[in-house]
């Protein structure tokens, strides 16, 4: 049984490889009404797009979405959204030596024993190309969310060593387009710029983590035992390619935490003190800000020599050919948000039955 | 639309509170002719059941399960299994002074808001007692999985600032169970053990890291590109009350890596020289060892005094009546598991399906 | 992948056999601040209970149902409703002769086939006992819908050759429990009686169809294009046991009419005047009455030889034991109501999502 | 939460309006390693297309599925297959005067009510225009099931009061698709053409009766209690645009036999010696042949005036204009085939995990 939906009620299904004729996905539950911005859409896709900057990949895909269906006179219709985007840049040839042999930490083995055969162009469904569709869905999402005023943003964190160390609540969202990469303080994304330009030179990669925020989400969303809204947050951001760790709120710091520290007590006014719970309380939202961290690994394409195996199990080197990013995480914030988006819509959309009245 | 299920082809359902008439869930989905242990399942209920040492809730509850249907014989039928634990050492009293108060960090108040009604007692829907079926599931889960060898074992790696920082390949998971912390390294369970009983007599609590190991799992489980195996267990252990994050293999140590470090390349005869992805590439099983780590924040309940409000918005002193435990991690191991083992059992499943022939 | 759960918002899920400890359920997705009236679900359960009048089976079953979890002070909580009926009056001897014999026209040989193992024993999971726990989730769901008003009543509108012609709209609801065979027209009433009681006496067993109505529903309910609400009725009602049949409005009938003479056309006011839709267009309720039938074939066991096969393809000559209904129709009018108002339930609450505002 | 998608484990997912840019889907679960014939999905949506003779719509769509993903050399990947067919020979124009008046027995109004929002053009969402997409699935799924040798196919064997009275055991499915009414039988197809042609000639439509048979199940496929396979047959021939009823097996007949007729017997090398369940026991497949019925109702746009109301609720006249089907059953034929496909191989696949071994 396989697992190319995401959500319950606001549905998002994806298709496509990178370099096949297209990818695409479908949007149903989106509820009738809402009025679709389709350049904003757009918007949204020319961030996640490669090939925007010196520390990005070169591939040039001008990632034209088209939307099909359940739009009307600028209004969802409550039919599902059906969209396109034409793959035009796909240079299948750069793949043609991995048609046989698997890349250390990619998919390729993983695939071929699961399905028994396997698109290698330009890694076929594992490709984060995938995400373009995603961040199509989250860009729908988040004109559903403005209805009721949610504000949902990322930016990058961590780059290898260097750290943003500023509580998200003293920086400006306006800031994290400022640079390219997506960190919304300029002395620390020069020098997150700075390590990366250097990784690439060296045919390295390297990881790095981003924090997101959703601001104004309504309490009461989540919904027990196991759809708990963090349950579902968790999983959205581990289905993103390269990831490694979810943390919300106090996080893995909780740990070591007492919880005379860690309880969010009130003042007199009933208001909390604090919000290490990050925004959620036996998984339903409290009205407080929503925060968390996602890891990402070091991209596993590298242009140097690998030792791997073919699918003979003969050792094989292999060395990224191709156009390929040295740091994802700049180009995984409006993935990360989109995301995000798609877990807060269907949490919203959920909670439309949890009473009579 | 409610959320009480987990799993698509091998599902479990639960329903109970603290303090109501019994706890239980079915578990559908199966498979037919596998050999159930009822003895085993009671063993794993009686590793999670209160009351066991001096540092867990002294709550007594017996937590007999009575299975009620889809066995004979001995033998699952393919029918679901239905399952049920009486409450028995209910003291609904202890809660009549949070009829009105919430309680700092708990779910009162967001249950509240999400449904307009709430069972007070005992923290109702919300209380962990809830994981008791959760174990019941994974009991069963494990007596499928043990058809293809898989082994599932977890252990506490941290309480509060005491970290074991051996890696699991050199642990012995017979060690686990030897002392009341569930830490397999005597000397290391001695200091959490001290630590949480200094905690208990200052009414405070702490919280911890659970770390889990799935050996032997088959490649190929997993899938793409939602419902990668990562993505499901991050789910998983985000849905268990109190877990604040989860990383899996190199985790949140990745995003300081380079490429060239991370990448789990391959020695002469076609193994993996490390094990950095934590036993997934590309949301599928590849054979290699999974691993990963679970937060819990400290238990929100203290023996002293809290800032909280109550049902009016006035504020109140909240303060713990009853029975809890001053650190969840050690009876968190075998929930740990249970749910590790329904989500591989489930993967397992749906991989049937994979492939044509 | 199982199927005992039903519905997607509001859903039942069932376990338990014929002869087993207990028969149960839990309904997730109940709306919190329902007034939850016990009296009357144990009032539904007995309408369907065994042994209330000479033309159905003697076996005595007091089918007291237990709700065990959900509501709180008379209140539906939101969180899931667990109950368990227990089974009492199982006299399993009575299957001795079949646990290696299939009987003609029952599940023995397929459950078989299909699982590799089966209980044998008062037609285990295949038995329509099973019903019972369908009748407890309809009665709940009728309690959600009389807050919006909705009515839903069925009635035996055939028995073997005795058919009701009347049109549901000159026959008054008060009067299907004025006689046992639960036709609300006393004259046509005798005759089905008569008919069922000879029929028994002859040792066999005789077909009938049940006709429902559902009155006062919303117009807006049913989600195109798979989930149109005929579709979900006609699976509810195709998945009680011995239904062979479904057909909405002017169903089979319509085959044989002029689009001219089943359009439903509209008068000066706007009003139809007529309902050959039977309250659907396009899989979308309209306000007007719903209305169908239910066809049941005779059951399948019966009180004389019939030629069979056994476990290894022999040739057996099977008699019914035990206690058994002549003809199911009668008791099948509960259930009827019980799974559509089930249906009707899960497209209310799904219909909450259908618009933004 | 809208109702878009059919299926647990072969999943199609469906898009698109009459008028718009264009129609899709996405099946997400075809197994890896199937031989996928472009051609043949071609050649089924061939029998499905407008204008192919005098008795269906003169709407020319040339109906080119373009399929984007999920096949790689010829096969089945495992990844989701996305499709497209554009929309060529819409003309929008005739449906200006529907913009506001709301067509008797049509979806207009009650996807007004239901959305707030309609496309009026050309039925939008609720065209039957959507069931191509079906007819695409479908053509996939028959590729999966010729790997077990399932064959399905249908023919109509009602049009009106033309009634084709043969079994179909005694019907050569090369037949069907010998005359343009698709009724195996020439003699009767001259009749129901005849009758068509007249009708049409009035202005009027009429109604008829599509029949389908699957032979060579496998035993085995069903999920008991809810998804038995017949009630998720009826569900997918109810989700069909103008359906009123389905009837397997003896179907409405059984309800006047006694069990002693309608039992299937077994003679004394074990082979029933009847087949009046249509291939089911207990929801679950015995080997033997399926067959079912399902009716349709006349086509709803008729050439003449009707009586209907606008959005103010006004009465209007209302005239159909464009190109309509006077009876919709001949080209109902491929589509019932394909819901019929697209229940048996989920089933098939879902069947996979009934076993541990």
């Amino acid at each position: 049984m396989a697992g190319n939906t995401l959500g319950k009620t606001f549905k998002l299904t994806t298709f496509g490889e990178s370099h096949g004729a297209a990818i695409g996905g479908v949007i149903d539950g989106c509820p009738a009404g809402v009025s679709i911005d389709i350049a904003a859409i757009q918007g949204e896709l020319d961030r996640r797009r490669p090939g925007q900057s010196k520390i990005t990949t070169q591939r040039k895909e001008s990632d034209i979405v088209e939307l099909l269906s359940g739009i009307f006179e600028g209004k969802s219709t409550g039919a599902p959204i059906g969209f396109i985007i034409r793959n035009k840049d796909a240079k299948s040839a750069d793949y043609d030596h991995l048609k046989h042999a698997y890349r250390p930490s990619h998919a390729d083995n993983t695939y071929d024993i699961k399905y028994g055969i396997r698109d290698h162009r330009g890694g076929g469904r594992a490709s984060a190309r995938e995400t373009a569709c995603r961040v199509v869905g989250g860009a729908v999402a988040r004109q559903v969310l403005n209805y009721i005023g949610i504000r949902v943003w990322a930016f990058v964190s961590s780059v290898g060593s260097e750290i943003l160390t500023t509580n998200y609540t003293a920086l400006n969202p306006a800031d994290v387009e400022s640079n390219m990469v997506r960190c919304p303080d300029a002395a620390v994304a020069d020098k997150m710029i700075a390590l990366i330009d250097q990784i690439r030179k060296d045919g390295d990669t390297v990881g790095g983590v981003v924090t997101c925020v959703a601001q104004n989400v309504p309490a009461g969303l989540g919904e027990p035992v196991f759809d708990r809204l963090e349950a579902d947050l968790a999983k959205a951001m581990l289905s993103i390619n390269a990831t490694k760790g979810f943390e919300i709120g106090s996080g893995f710091g909780a740990t070591e935490m007492r919880g005379s520290q860690h309880n969010d007590q009130s003042d007199d006014t009933g208001n909390h003190t604090s919000n290490h719970a990050g925004g959620v309380q036996g998984g339903v939202t409290n009205g407080q800000d929503i925060y968390f961290n996602v890891a990402f690994k070091p991209v596993a394409t590298l242009m140097q020599n690998q030792s791997g195996v073919d699918d003979q199990g003969n050792a094989v080197s292999v060395k990224g050919k191709g156009r390929h990013d040295p740091c994802v995480v700049p180009r995984a914030v409006p993935i990360v948000e989109a995301m995000t988006l798609l877990t807060l819509v269907d949490h919203f959309l959920r909670n439309r039955t949890s009473k009579i009245g």
